[in-house]
């Protein structure tokens, strides 16, 4: 058995989760390990919606955006990642013949760190401090029971929330999840795919692609990178410092992503 | 290690989870295996409702009730019993120290089993054919995933629904896939607690008790039983005929409601 590539399929609007499972149910059946990381955003978007719940966004004073993940918002996330969507893609796989099995964070204590005490957000150009938000980081993986299930031939499929070190649920980013999943397991590869073909020089211009960005100078890619890329781009360097092989960042909305993007298709971080 | 210890509880309202985790975690610190199986009936309901899909029942020609499930019911279905209850169920297990694992029918292909080709229901005293219901039962237990993971030191807590063998998922009866469970693992015990006492001779009377049913006599417990009991006997005198050590029908309501019912409270079916 080589080494295992762990992807991360993002949640937004426009993936096409049919085209990842086929991806993937390929490599699987050439003896590839891979475990499968999911998002479900817009999804909850949706169900908070029709819950009444609407779903609300705090943007950090260093300009990262997260989910406000109150005790009903984690609710329905966990509904939405660990039901809806979790077993949709192990649904999708079992179709395919992968023998997937289908897990949060908190199964096994798969995905373990700390519960951010309060999270400082700017609201209408004021700095406040929200102290009951579910969310914090991954800082442990349980690398023996992905192991164990691979080693057995399961595909492990996965999605946040994660455990905190005081047994809650908690929110966590799934880019970042994955890429300490991959550290976890020294993974030959993490493919981050996402509704963007990569990191854009000029964004929205998808024709400014960059192709590759060497870890020595990280600087310059988080200068380029908008939004939620800030964060991919960030935790790609971090996991090829810590020995993950490459990390490609690359388009879901594609035929044959995974390969592709281990093709070089995409941004590769190295 | 020995024998497994199967435990389902329902998922009618008024169940305290709390005190049957702890009861399960009490076991399991005594280095008992224990399978939990539970439901999420009541709370399947009330999402389906605030979603504006609300329950549908139908009732079998030999009078047997079962939920109505279309497509947009298996995903709300999915979400509750397999998101918000499961994830629930661990999240109290992994406080109470407990390793737990999270899994559906679908994952690892644990429960298998024919989707039915149609329901016979009657509606208004007449007989209806329904063709789209994604329901079945279960015949096949991937016993070996919960062996590695109980050997491993694992709790597996699962729900269902199953897989069919055309990889659709399906609702099947929660209590029979327990059964199921506990032949495929030739457990010690099946424990399966509700929101009653166990078989009652005068449905409601809880001081009508049945304290014990032998196999041999089943038809008499089948005559006594009401509604959703019927199953639950069905289910338990097909277990302790397919090796099984015994069949407790006991009182979820209650302290210690495992330990409870394997001293003999409720109704021994052996």
């Amino acid at each position: 058995m080589g080494q295992a590539i762990v992807v991360k399929v993002g949640g937004s609007a426009g993936i096409d989760y049919d085209a990842v499972c086929a991806d993937v149910a390929g490599l699987v059946a050439e003896g590839r390990r891979v475990v499968l990381v999911h998002g479900g955003s817009a999804e909850t978007n949706r169900v908070a919606e029709a819950l009444g719940h609407p779903p609300q966004f705090v943007t950090s004073e260093s300009g990262f955006q997260s989910r406000r993940t109150d005790r009903q918002t984690m609710e329905i996330f966990t509904m939405v990642y660990c039901g809806k969507m979790n077993k949709m893609i192990v649904g999708k796989l079992q179709a395919l013949g992968v023998n997937a099995i289908g897990l949060s964070g908190l199964d096994g204590r798969l995905l373990r760190g700390p519960r951010k005490k309060a999270i400082r957000a700017v609201i209408d150009g004021k700095r406040i401090s929200i102290r009951d938000d579910l969310s914090g980081k991954v800082e442990k993986v349980n690398s023996d029971l992905l192991t164990l299930l691979m080693d057995a031939g399961y595909t492990p499929v996965m999605s946040p929330p994660a455990l905190s070190y005081e047994n809650e649920a908690i929110n966590v980013d799934g880019d970042r999840a994955a890429a300490a999943i991959a550290q976890a397991l020294a993974a030959e590869a993490l493919v981050l795919l996402s509704n963007v073909p990569g990191l854009l020089r000029d964004f929205p211009d998808e024709s400014s692609l960059v192709p590759r960005v060497d870890v020595a100078r990280a600087e310059e890619a988080m200068a380029l990178a908008q939004g939620r890329m800030k964060v991919k781009v960030l935790g790609a360097v971090e996991a090829v410092q810590a020995g993950v092989g490459r990390v490609v960042l690359a388009d879901a909305r594609v035929e044959q992503p995974v390969r592709k993007a281990l093709a070089g298709h995409g941004t590769t971080v190295q």
